[in-house]
């Protein structure tokens, strides 16, 4: 069970899950806690070969409650931020986070904030001149949160849409 | 000289420049082209490298303009698409349309299109459930295409809204 008191976090890069599993690997792999990804059990096996394969589709970074001095616990993952690498053609290599997330009763820490930050220093460490995400309007806590942090909204700001073709409406397209 | 007539186009996957330059993958560079690259000579070689090299950060669509019978021009690059693999934990690996260009005296037949048909095929033949773009509010003649062709607006729909951390306010999360 998690705690919910006041506690240290850590924010690292998850390990790689090698195959047979990792004990560590895998308790730093959000897909097993009760993050969005839970909700979708039958996309875990797609999920793991995407992300911890040879050449991974996308990068995690794990919040980890650190137990106490003393305390028997192993440290558990309360939240996650996952990352691609995207392009610009006037910015070059760019981040895109496309996911954070926080257990909700480990709201309110900062813990949010520190899955940002660390993202930063990644994006910078590869050569990154910006990094990227995208936020529903009802969220008006994550929206306010990026604000602080020195977010620009951009759909605001320039009057950027984002347009999607998906699964009919790429078929027909292709003809097929 | 490009010619502004009604010309038989053709759409297809950017050849890779070797060094040194063969010169049908360089006639098939857009940005040797008047596209929006040109206006940022100084990012030539960056994005050479970068999608170029051994593990390219983006793809290229090219539209060539052929020679009709008994022409001896060689086919010119009049339009491109540029794009790139992202990650949906919901829906898996996706394509994400960059940019998308069309030199302005060959609008309007159907070139745009035709790009966008070849991006649905490249993503359906690479297992990818959707692609997306994003677009400007004041880009009316774009967002009715895409809408036509049966994209859906995000930002419309759902209130998706774009966020970017910037150079300085990544440095200042990062601390750096």
């Amino acid at each position: 069970m998690l705690f919910a008191r006041p506690c240290r976090t850590r924010v690292g890069v998850v390990v790689l899950v090698p195959d047979g599993g990792d004990p560590d690997g895998f308790r730093a792999d959000p897909r097993g806690q009760r993050g969005r990804l839970w909700r979708h059990p039958e996309a875990d096996s797609a999920l793991r070969a995407d992300g911890f394969g040879e050449n991974p589709l996308y990068h995690c970074l794990v919040a980890e409650i650190l137990p106490g001095p003393g305390e028997l616990q192993e440290p558990c993952v309360v939240g996650y931020g996952l990352y691609y690498f995207i392009y610009s053609t006037w910015k070059g290599r760019s981040i895109y986070l496309e996911d954070i997330y926080v257990m909700p009763e480990y709201r309110g820490q900062g813990i949010g904030s520190k899955i940002i930050k660390t993202v930063a220093k990644v994006a910078l460490d590869q050569g990154c001149s910006q990094f990227r995400l995208a936020v529903l309007d009802w969220n008006k806590t994550a929206m306010d949160l990026y604000k602080a942090l020195g977010a620009q909204d951009l759909t605001e700001a320039e009057g950027w849409h984002s347009f999607c073709f998906k699964g009919e409406a790429m078929r027909e397209l292709a003809g097929r």
